[in-house]
């Protein structure tokens, strides 16, 4: 079983590079501007997305170089941008176990940072110059700016299929590590089955990664977290453990369950815990983790496509341990 | 002197096209953000934007095609997400004589609703695929970012300068009228003297048109300007009538200036007509006027460049009306 520690020993070196451009190439002529930025962008991400662009590039045969690293935290922009969004949207208290950036710098200065920080993603796209990239970038926020709107509009909607679950998840979170992938494989000028891989490998990859969030929000630690556990569900927000108890759920027990969910606000940390147990009961976590370990299993099959090589074996220690994270 | 019916005559069959372009062209897979998008976009905007990059291109001597005016659209949807985030920033309760888009779907539809259009508009530019009008956009939108940020860190400051007032105005508007105009000259394939020239003749123009709007916001009738008159001034937002008057006022005037001012939401009607008096005490307002006809004045020189046509001719119509303008 491979261990946190391992995976953080073999990416350190390409997480300092990125940490590296991250910390020199950020610079806004407004200081405050740099101020929020840090404060979101140096709170303790796992650059999992720039990590993913570069190590897609090698897989694909080519070296990477500064060039390559410059492009890659255009990915870290994105993220972040949403991050922020997504908190005022959201109105979390934490993230990553830090107050939220809005808590610190009210909603309207944090709504006009993430737009900055969108903005500074596409310069970077433009300034490599590639249209291709620049064509997968802006498909992407796109459909991530519909997937946000999805959320919010399914957010009262406690009858979500598993399939409409899905669709919200891939835009919120598959399509921007797919992109991460697809832009690699682009940057390696790889434009054939590669990408097409790569595509679909970073797909299910972000399907894996936020099945696991969110059965993380029911099953975590704060501590490891960062975290308040139970948040989704307060705020009614349906994920796929909830998805999977309610289809096997006896007539009572469902009552139950959207009546607990529909409260909200008012959740308190008994109605959470009898809420688990509701799910626990028809075996919710454990099928959500059986779905999530499915994503994976598709994900690796297409990392087999590619010779093996060390940046493979890598990258499917890094696949493994999407399935084990604990934050 | 032109008048409006004059300016709307001869901008019609343009207007027309535009607008066709924006209804037809416009689909999200989520009909909500349809409709969000289309109580802003069509809520009697001015298509300025759209317009000047069509006349910058027939200026240039190119005909303008239907892929034009598919280009010119990405300048409104920029506009109007800058307008969605804006008013969830200003808090604005009107705009353009209706409710603000936040009061009816709330903020947080709002800001992701701003999201997607600004992706909307980078993905018309990608799709144009010329690498330079990117280049063009993506300075422009990440100029404007940091622009709001500014404006909204500028708030309490009561002593902004002249030329604080022109950073602000260039980032919030000039910029982006500039980029139409500049983009319509390398959409004919400009890119030497007259690129420059219409960038140049867009930043004045921009300069002028927010020098009026900023006016208007004490001069102007609600009927006409569809929105809150003294708005800015019950924000404490320090504009260019302000900043003027306060330059020459005697230490008392002075004083009580600064004193109506940061009474914010506490300002009174009466209080509003005191600062207005004062401003007028010391030419704040025809002086404002001046500066306004100044830049106008530099746009025109801009203009005077190109050879003379029927699309000069209106340019600098349409030019002259933004300093006679009432909304």
């Amino acid at each position: 079983m491979v261990t946190k520690q391992e995976i953080l020993a073999l990416i350190g070196p390409e997480l300092q590079k990125i940490e590296a451009v991250l910390k020199n190439n950020f610079q806004s002529y407004v200081p405050f501007i740099n101020q929020v930025s840090q404060y979101i962008l140096f709170a303790g991400g796992k650059r999992l997305r720039p990590l993913l662009m570069i190590l897609s590039t090698r897989l694909c045969g080519s070296k990477t170089t500064e060039q390559s690293y410059r492009l890659s935290v255009l990915f870290e922009y994105l993220h972040a941008a949403t991050l922020l969004h997504d908190d005022v949207v959201d109105e979390a208290r934490f993230r990553r176990g830090r107050q939220a950036a809005h808590h610190l710098w009210g909603n309207q200065a944090v709504i006009l940072v993430g737009d900055f920080l969108y903005s500074r993603a596409i310069r970077i796209a433009v300034e490599e110059g590639n249209m291709d990239i620049l064509d997968v970038i802006s498909r992407t926020t796109t459909l991530m700016s519909e997937g946000e709107v999805l959320q919010l509009l399914n957010l009262d909607n406690v009858e979500l299929t598993e399939e409409d679950y899905y669709e919200v998840i891939y835009r919120k979170t598959a399509v921007l590590i797919s992109a991460a992938c697809e832009v690699g494989a682009i940057h390696a000028n790889r434009d054939g089955w590669q990408r097409e891989s790569l595509k679909q490998y970073g797909k299910f990859l972000g399907y894996a990664f936020q099945i696991t969030d969110d059965l993380l929000d029911y099953t975590g630690v704060k501590a490891e977290t960062g975290k308040d556990i139970g948040n989704d569900f307060k705020e009614g927000k349906v994920t796929l453990p909830f998805i999977l108890a309610l289809e096997e759920a006896q007539p009572e027990d469902r009552q139950k369950l959207l009546f607990l969910i529909k409260k909200k606000g008012a959740v308190s940390k008994a109605d959470f815990d009898e809420a688990c147990k509701l799910i626990e009961k028809y075996d919710g976590f454990s099928r959500t983790r059986e779905k999530a370990a499915l994503f994976i299993k598709k994900a690796l099959e297409e990392l087999g496509k590619f010779e093996p090589s060390p940046t493979r074996e890598l990258l499917e220690k890094l696949t493994h341990f999407v399935l084990i994270r604990k934050n």
